[in-house]
């Protein structure tokens, strides 16, 4: 099958690069960024270098695709998507455009997009969720996919087998670390090395855009407080969740394991002793893996999740590809298999 | 006045050792340390060279001291607490054995010294808390003092201004994030750099130690959550936290300048605009503030307070400093002027 | 076929359990650590949890094996090579055991192995570099393989087309840079990421051992610097060489393109403009390329090369597995497929 | 004394008003800086929240001052120095427009002020280099200082004792290793965290501008590599040195002792044990001493020099408040008093 990618030259873009380079089915036929059009792709994703011999390319008309693949910034990939449409059957968006069904949510939470906020909502009922783990079913038919974003991903995740099994209490409160990937490539001040470096930067306290993003997919209240942290890949949440009835460990193994057990991708970190007791992103880099685990407190009343994954990948480029395989038919873990580096 | 350090090889020794080379008033005239007894203060701290001559000592039997800085790890001063009192009129312990009041929190969270918990307890009471934004009048007239955790200390001058005005609604969580330096000079193979790099270490989702001694110094009920970080110095603390009434950022911002404007060492840093919106820890290596934000939701019913230091110094050694400064009627800041780097 | 691995809880260890769990010919039966025997493997290397089943065993007398790795400490496998060569037909040594052909080099390089140094430079004779850059056609049929040192294949790779154009004028000099996960897993207070973390620490400013090796391989005079850095994974080696004669830039270019054109694991980058100029070992974590750039100074008669690896990959594991997929037979780029990360 | 500081608004800038804030005989009058006049000091420089009142102003015009530190931009303070001159007494440019005395030099080092080489050459004539182990006697009267690079600053002093002697028997190979902040406050993607985290970027092979300065100061030839390390502050250089004659360590020591004995701000650090052997910028972030080691090879015919300091303090901002210090008749030592950190 032949992919276009929008918005090659970003890191989602190049993520998507990388994987595809190495997928046995999918093949890049275009990497579409219009400032860098004719540069070869290793100029911008030096990692790709001998690995791929793709130029950018200025835009993708000529492109006959099976999959487009869209890495485009917020806000662009809902104005012409109506085009697209017609030139490529399989269509995935990993900007915010789709995510969200409610106008008000998106009014809210992207002023950027509000003119086209009421659009924009129902225009996402034609998108299924790129989530694997909870649209299986429904993306095996899809024709447009819209990924989640990375911090939702781990959230929704972790959150998933209690609130499908109506053990969430109450609000949930969700502590997002990420690493300065997540900001994208354009240079700002604040995202020098010098400032950025040994950060712990509270940049939303409170109201971050992904609450309502994680509301809508585990239908539990939930509060989130975002730090960005001095790493370049990863993402991990703390999920404090009040318990609707007093739990025990062995029933959250139980309840977990039942949940994911066969998920290529999802792994339950919980250990009483040792160095790796629970989920690291540290390990996960280039891994599509999102790692789960839990901590219950003395009265079983109150839960700690933690959750994490490489924003990159399981958060961005690696969701998008395992729902594509999904969606063609293609082994669910076809270019997915780097299992990440230790140390 | 002349000072003795005991510990004083370990991380705090070494900064009450800084420290106090540039103090205008005390000297430290013995630094004990029995595994390196003999030799410079610079072979382990390697950034006094040149800036202290002073040498190692076994014991601290022929010093004759003013005061008195302990420095040794948990459970151990307490054994020597009795025949150190006869010579030097005034003691601070840094380690955790006189902080907490009540027997029971001891014993759950100190296991180590749980059989000297009823004896801990009772000896505790004649020690003053080592926090002169809390307890300024009585540390004037104190000859033992307890310098709080780390930890502690930031949650608790974030929370302190709230709980006072009766304005804390409910149980407060409190997420904290430490630098590796807390875990001390004793080289174990998850501290090894190779592991430690890049990690987000939860190794305390529930019922951190700390949780205690919050409670105790802030009488509201504290649950909390502590991730290590990749960070050598440095604790940020996020204190999610419930308001017994609906309140303003502008009440905030009154309530919190009334409390500490005169206090030389807490400085409040809740900007809307900017890169440097809230408390950081990188900015505060070397210094002793603590620096103080707040943020309200919507709703105004729910406060996120981020409080940071170094751990090192206000979090131990220069709170320590500071603690003796007012008890021996030196300027507050004296020893403590460094302000901290940018970047 | 089938493979055993002893020292299987190193870092060493650990990579050639992450890179033969995704090789297509060659399954991993037993992974010996007898400190670690009956522990999954995943409780020591935490990222190849649900990717192998495999727990560490204590010995390796029951495996029948057609392929034998030793990550063994220096001076170890010497002892049980003899034993071992009947259980297993390809022998492959990643300690610096057989690197060295010359007793004296032995003996004034790896002091703790001096007692043994005529042995094993005898037995050394016995071993093929496993560089295949250099020994492909030896490698075809080899029954022993003795993986080089890491700075020294970054430093081999890089000076190899000059060395053998004749083109050395001199003594080079290599200054080599080096993460911590080269210094092993062995806990010590030197290696606490509190000590570690922004180090630039030269360990080793005059005579370092591999001198010895590039030496033996390049033929040339070489003298050593190595800094230890802040990261844990990476080698990026800078060689100042002095031309036999004045040189160009396009003639460089000939020389290296011509001599690595088919190398499936050298890259060229040595770029006028741009962000990604020169090897930076950053973009190769996990990745069995060796990148290699070049610059000449005004003259034409001073070069310095760059080069960087990872040192677990390309360095060790990953080298030792190219190694091996040539003396069996397989496609050299079996398991080594990842092509690492930007950013 | 009363100072102006212009380009108050970098990093240079910064650290001036950070040293000066703690100056018992200095008071900075004004922080010009015309982009963000009227914007409180700490917005920009967050350290210094609560240790300075002063806001940025938008020219130096009614500034009455006894000093004038010029921050500003290579090519700048050239443009002004004139009608600076009038308004203050002694001035100090910290940029690199008096550093180079030979036209040609500045031709070919700095090709943005290509057309003012001749002029700059002329009017370094009348600036005294800022480095008091060298020029304390000149300084003394001077009325213009320059203050020299960060890199040449660490090189010179570490050669210096060894040129004076005549012990330089040969070109010396500089490999010079620099932190993020040496590139400045504006941002570009190159400079990225993302990008910039974990890179070593050889930036400049061969050719670098520091080469001529060091060259002028202590008269040998000089060749210079330098690379961008994973650090915000701190430089290191390693100089190669072929020895004019065989040396011995112990005359070595002699050497540098003798030459270093009484400077406040060097210090020797070559031992033979112990984690801390040779210099490490890590230890000196906001300290203004320049730490110099050594290492003899065996033939006593080739040394290595290992020198490291901050490149904001000693290499810049300390540099010229110490050169301003003994200009002035203040105690050399005067706001420089903090000794670094560790760990």
């Amino acid at each position: 099958m032949r992919a276009v990618v929008l918005g090659a030259s970003g890191y989602v873009g190049g993520e998507l690069l990388r994987i595809l380079s190495g997928h046995p089915r999918l093949t890049v036929v275009q990497a579409v960024s219009p400032r860098n059009a004719g540069r070869p792709v290793h100029a911008v994703h030096p990692n790709l270098r001998g690995v791929t011999a793709l130029r950018f390319s200025a835009d993708d008309e000529r492109a006959d695709a099976d999959v487009l693949f869209s890495a485009l910034p917020h806000g662009s990939f809902m104005d012409v998507v109506a085009e697209s449409a017609g030139r490529a059957p399989l269509m995935v968006d990993l900007s915010a455009d789709f995510r969200l069904r409610d106008a008000a949510d998106i009014e809210r939470h992207y002023p950027d997009v509000a003119g086209k906020a009421a659009q924009a909502a129902k225009m996402a009922a034609g998108f299924v969720t790129g989530l694997p783990e909870m649209f299986r079913a429904s993306l095996r038919d899809a024709d447009r996919i819209s990924v989640p974003g990375c911090m939702a991903t781990a959230a929704v995740l972790a959150l998933a087998p209690l609130a499908e099994a109506g053990l969430v209490g109450g609000e949930v409160l969700v502590d997002a670390r990420s690493g300065s990937s997540g900001s994208g490539v354009i240079a700002t001040t604040a995202g020098q090395h010098a400032e950025r470096a040994g950060a712990l930067r509270v940049y939303r306290p409170v109201g971050h855009r992904h609450e309502a993003e994680i509301r809508q997919l585990c239908g539990v209240p939930v509060t989130m407080t975002v730090t960005g942290i001095d790493a370049v890949r990863g993402v991990q949440v703390l999920l404090h969740v009040p318990a609707a009835r007093p739990l025990t460990t062995a029933e959250l193994w139980e309840l977990y394991r039942q949940r994911y057990h066969d998920e290529p991708f999802v792994r339950l970190v919980a250990s009483r002793s040792g160095e790796h007791r629970y989920p690291e992103p540290k390990l996960l880099s280039g891994s599509n893996f999102c790692d789960i685990g839990f901590a219950l407190d003395e009265t079983g009343e109150r839960l700690v999740l933690i959750a994490a994954l490489d924003n990159l990948v399981k958060g961005a480029a690696g969701g998008a590809v395992q729902s594509v395989n999904v969606a063609a038919g293609f082994a669910e873990t076809a270019g997915l298999e780097f299992p990440g580096l230790h140390p």
